[in-house]
């Protein structure tokens, strides 16, 4: 008997991927966690029912996460990342040899432990020994800590449900003063391609403009997220995301990548004109 | 009961859509044709079982497939568009004064019909008085005629079945004969992202690239179709897809559109790494 997971996009949208083998599921005090293999996405992490990670197609969001901001500021050295994921944001990190310090905030324990235990391609990345991981609250940490950080990655999954709270003009503003003046915040912004989802989107972004002195959308296409047309946003106290970005400088260091390149960098700031306008409304 | 339609991406990947009514069926001398109308992507043409336009998304194939080479060359006056498909592509075609004439060629008199009657909100360019529609056999037709366009665009879905043999070094050098000297062939050259469609992408970039002088290739974020991450080939015997383009010009004009705007323009030829090397192998 074939077996298929169903992801929800929307209310009349589903991607279908067909399963090798449920390879793990537990339930955590927080979230039900699966890891599925699939034939085509390779192994997936599934967190309450939705499509986190997928093999085959992660390193395009972690890679638009983590290489836009180094090579617009190669001197970053202090990074926060909210959210362990899949240690993906980790595993394009540690690619750099001028970042110090890797602080991953992660409220859940027992992903941690899950994803390394059968996702070790990315979250060996945690043990290299410039990352420290703190279980506990983000927003009390991020609170509490001021004017530490030279870049902050928010890696959160959903701004519908758990991840709301992430999304507000308060969490950005908290962001703000736990960065240095050089700081760049990356977070997610979804998509704005299905009307359901317009809001968040939006939010995202306006909250972003009201903290920061500059603040931009970026984008890529990744095949298994709701419509497959992924939004980012990078907010900076000084950095302008193309003005300052430094190719040649970031091409000499030869990182390896699968998506990113400093022509894409340029190229995934240019929106689709239905998109500029769905912005521009809150701006 | 819900009624849903599956659209088969590859062997292990299905994109699901709720499904509000089926419009019209009707199986013609060449194929079958289905009319669906989907809660989220609104009229969906739909043939031999495959998703070839939805209402919600198709702007964005069909704006990149016309404004791109009317952009950097605002003297087409003639146009080919091989393949009726549901009158997208004339859709944005008609909204240039300055084209002269745009002839259609489609193998399948019933989907004229069909598209006519079902899908009016593009096909209605149909009737615009520079538009002529000829039935019958397009490779037939390319070949007999020289010298006599200024942009050809083909509009064919799939180049795994039937639409297999116009992916050929010969097709494209029927095209090449049939432009004038300024001439561009706009075509699509599906998605490298899913292993099962990579050989044709190779393929058709392959076989542009040994016929034309220059040929680049552009990409899309299309929510339906496989991998959602979209690729067009731009052949050209004079003109550089960047370099050439008239961006201040093409803003004067004041097309509305929805996906397309010349930032994007440019953007939309920066490709991922992944896309890069598969094309590269076969330069």
């Amino acid at each position: 008997m074939e077996q298929w997971y169903r992801d929800r996009h929307t209310k009349g949208v589903e991607l279908h991927f067909k399963i090798e083998k449920n390879i793990f599921s537990v339930k955590s005090a927080i979230q039900q966690i699966d890891i599925i293999e699939s034939k085509e996405f390779k192994r997936m992490l599934v967190i309450d029912g939705k499509l986190i990670h997928a093999g085959k197609d992660e390193f395009i969001y972690h890679e638009m996460m983590t290489h836009i901001p180094m090579a617009v500021n190669p001197d970053i050295a202090d990074v926060l990342v909210v959210g362990a994921g899949n240690g993906g944001i980790i595993h394009q990190l540690i690619k750099y040899k001028t970042i110090k310090s890797i602080t991953v905030l992660e409220s859940d324990e027992v992903l941690i432990e899950v994803v390394k235990k059968y996702m070790p391609r990315c979250s060996e990345s945690l043990s290299d020994p410039r990352v420290s991981v703190e279980i506990g609250n983000d927003m009390k940490y991020i609170r509490s800590v001021k004017n530490k950080f030279d870049l902050i990655i928010m890696d959160i999954p959903d701004p519908f449900g758990m991840g709301e709270s992430h999304f507000t003009k308060e969490y950005y503003g908290n962001c703000y003063t736990c960065l240095r003046e050089n700081g760049i915040l990356i977070n997610q912004h979804e998509s704005c391609f299905y009307d359901e989802h317009k809001g968040a989107c939006q939010r995202a972004h306006i909250n972003s403009v009201k903290i920061f002195e500059i603040s931009k959308v970026f984008q890529a296409s990744i095949s298994t997220y709701p419509s497959g047309h992924w939004l980012f946003g990078f907010s900076s106290r000084k950095f302008h995301p193309i003005h300052d970005l430094k190719a040649k400088q970031w091409q000499e260091l030869e990182i390896p990548t699968l998506y990113y390149n400093t022509n894409l960098h340029i190229g995934s700031f240019a929106l689709p004109t239905y998109v500029e306008s769905v912005l521009k409304i809150v701006e």
